[in-house]
């Protein structure tokens, strides 16, 4: 299918397929729920007071302004009817493309906010070569925790330090004490870093009390996204027994805006993750012969730096690892599973982390600190420059991409630049 | 000074002399802030339409509905205004007691909300003699964290699930691992606990990448409640490596409901907690002179229980603990400041926990992993039962009260009762 929306033809994140949902705010325009299209975006009000949307799709635009977290609320059916509706609306010989000076935007004059109010916000560990890298740097020989393969581990993130792509990292104070001194010193974090990681968003809630069965799981995931736990090693190091991260975690976690909507990925499902045959079985709770058979995702991730030096030589960001959401141990289904196998209570809105997803191989690592062995093997750049951590004026991108033959879906940016330190030049 | 609420004068908890800010729901009608005043409370928003508030204080009733978070981010100053229009509308020969049938509603008519909307829920670890207790049952040499006297530790915790006094716990299902059993199996929680804590409200609250000075920070506390961490430590023992603690944590944190101001607590203001000449300097950053002079607090604390055969016997619960907030290790001004000091954002409405509050005798253990040495020591209770960990049916009570000569000073209670897990008898 084709749609009307030039620009979006063939486009690598937003062709027709996609329709990921967000809020706008056009040039001098209040917060809006907005759908992105090639280089425009569709704006959800102006297609309600054209009177295009219909019954529940129409309730559920009418009901939302700056925040996603009612219409995500409603659940599957009504972002399936608003999505039919919306691709109706688009698709090449629509009626509507006679209202399209009032229904886009040029997605260049829009800001992208933060796309729901977040209640909670939860970092999984399910990235395993992620957890197998981390835990060598412990413990050469027993890298994985024995509860690794038998539970999601993850825990509480902080929700009111996410923000959109684009918003800076101000370099954090902290105490830090490197193996090599005796005491802590307070200063600027040494040992700055990222981490790639898949967002989830969550759709229908729970009751406290009430368990989501791993076999409705899926129903309650309202999209996806790219997600950077920005993490100050240093600080981390020394702060987190042992209750794990803080401080060293809730400085900034980077989204990208555009909610990425389940239907958009059904091409792109499959299998969880094999498992060996040492590995232990699957506690009911979290085991669903579908889940396990398309609850994975083969979407391809990369992470590219841009620093000051290569900006001064108008150089392109420089891409330094690849990876993919099918290095994911645990799927997402087993999240929202295990988050509630206890009778926690999630809220539309609530957002998950999945881990840091590395690869097995070099040049597929998720983050610094495995790239750079701790910090003991810099990586180089194009302008001759290495890294062991981020230095300020550094910016991280990541991005994500589902391609077969016949389409491809990105999920836009997620970008931050590292700003000096409080008090620092 | 007295007031025409009789029911006040020489109230344990509610007299003239504290006077917390809470949401209830009276009989029939919607959430509304209110002040509690002996067995009575005074609806704020009938004092509003009867002309009874003025400027600041009467703005800020203005715009309160359900929730006190835009009334706390107002600050100090606007407290304090309310507090003084609250004062002299309740005091003895205040001509505001002719309205007293449109301002005041019986509080067993009322139902008690949550306060705040809470964005963040925080939980620090600043019990000192709690984590002295749990770490020697792991390490009986050396039971404090080399980190533990640097910086106040902390974890981010749960906030869909904090509920106010009364809510119940439902015995969660988990994995757990005794170390009896080579693998983990799922079921539910054997090991269930309880945690005495201070909760702290934060008022105003901070930019990202703005660090909030240890000489600002107690302006940016609100106010104070009981706070029980529920724990369910088998669940814990299994899952929390290397992330902290997570579902063990998450099924239920209760708080008393009430608001006490600091304002009230003033006369029970104490030194910080003495440190050891071995201990290490205070960081600038979390040292202040008026901070150590006067942030801790004299607030006797108490831990109850009730069966169901003390029930069935008709016998008033049994206080199990006595404990003190002055055995904090760290002030609440000291959690703010460090809480902010790498830029991570508050938000007017988040809640901390102190972190369980015992004191270093027999007797004054915040949870019953400390009473019965991890369950080695049963407690006894006057029906002649024992107790490891809760059984269902079980209440848990925290009470605070702090007295002087001249008056006694109550936060309500903070309770709640064991519920079968779900699928159980």
């Amino acid at each position: 299918m084709t749609s009307w929306v030039t620009s979006s033809n063939g486009h690598p994140d937003f062709p027709l397929d996609n329709l990921p949902i967000g809020i706008v705010s056009p040039a001098g325009g209040t917060p809006r729920p907005a759908i992105a299209i090639g280089e425009q975006v569709l704006d959800l009000h102006a297609a309600l007071e054209a009177g295009l949307l219909t019954g529940a799709a129409r309730d559920a635009v009418e009901t939302t302004g700056a925040t996603l977290n009612t219409l995500l609320a409603r659940g599957t059916a009504v972002r399936h009817a608003l999505r039919q509706q919306v691709v109706a609306i688009l698709a090449t010989g629509s009626t509507a493309e006679r209202l399209s000076h009032r229904l886009l935007h040029a997605a260049a004059d829009c800001t992208l906010q933060l796309p729901c109010a977040i209640g909670d916000y939860t970092d999984f560990y399910a990235g395993i070569h992620h957890a197998t890298h981390v835990g060598r740097l412990l413990r050469p020989d027993n890298p994985l925790m024995p509860n690794y393969k038998y539970l999601p581990v993850a825990y509480h993130g902080r929700a009111s330090t996410v923000r959109p792509s684009g918003a800076p990292l101000r370099r954090p104070n902290g105490q830090r004490k490197p193996a090599s001194d005796p005491v802590p010193s307070f200063g600027p974090s040494r040992n700055l870093d990222f981490e790639l990681e898949l967002g989830i968003w969550i759709g229908v809630g729970n009751g406290i009390g009430e368990a989501i069965p791993i076999a409705q799981a899926a129903d309650h995931i309202a999209g996806y996204c790219l997600l950077n736990d920005w993490s100050a090693r240093d600080i981390q190091g020394w702060e987190y027994q042992p209750l794990g991260p803080f401080l060293a975690k809730n400085l900034l976690t980077t989204v990208s805006p555009w909610i990425v909507m389940p239907e958009a990925l059904t091409p792109f499902r499959v299998p969880a993750m094999a498992r060996d045959a040492a590995d232990p079985p699957i506690f009911s709770y979290l085991a669903d012969a579908s889940d396990q058979g398309a609850g994975g995702l083969d979407l391809a991730l990369e992470i590219s730096m841009l620093t000051p030096a290569m900006r001064a030589q108008s150089l392109h960001p420089h891409r330094i690892a690849k990876s993919n959401a099918r290095f994911l141990f645990w799927t997402p289904a087993q999240m929202v599973a295990h988050h509630t196998s206890n009778g926690c209570a999630l809220r539309p809105g609530d957002l998950f982390g999945s881990g840091t997803i590395s690869g097995p191989d070099k040049g597929q690592e998720g983050s610094l600190l495995e790239m750079t062995e701790g910090g003991r093997a810099p990586i180089a750049l194009p302008t001759g420059e290495t890294r062991r951590f981020l230095e300020d004026g550094d910016t991280v991108i990541l991005a994500a991409r589902a391609t077969n033959g016949r389409t491809s879906i990105g999920f836009g940016l997620c970008e931050g630049t590292v700003l000096p330190a409080p008090g620092s030049a």
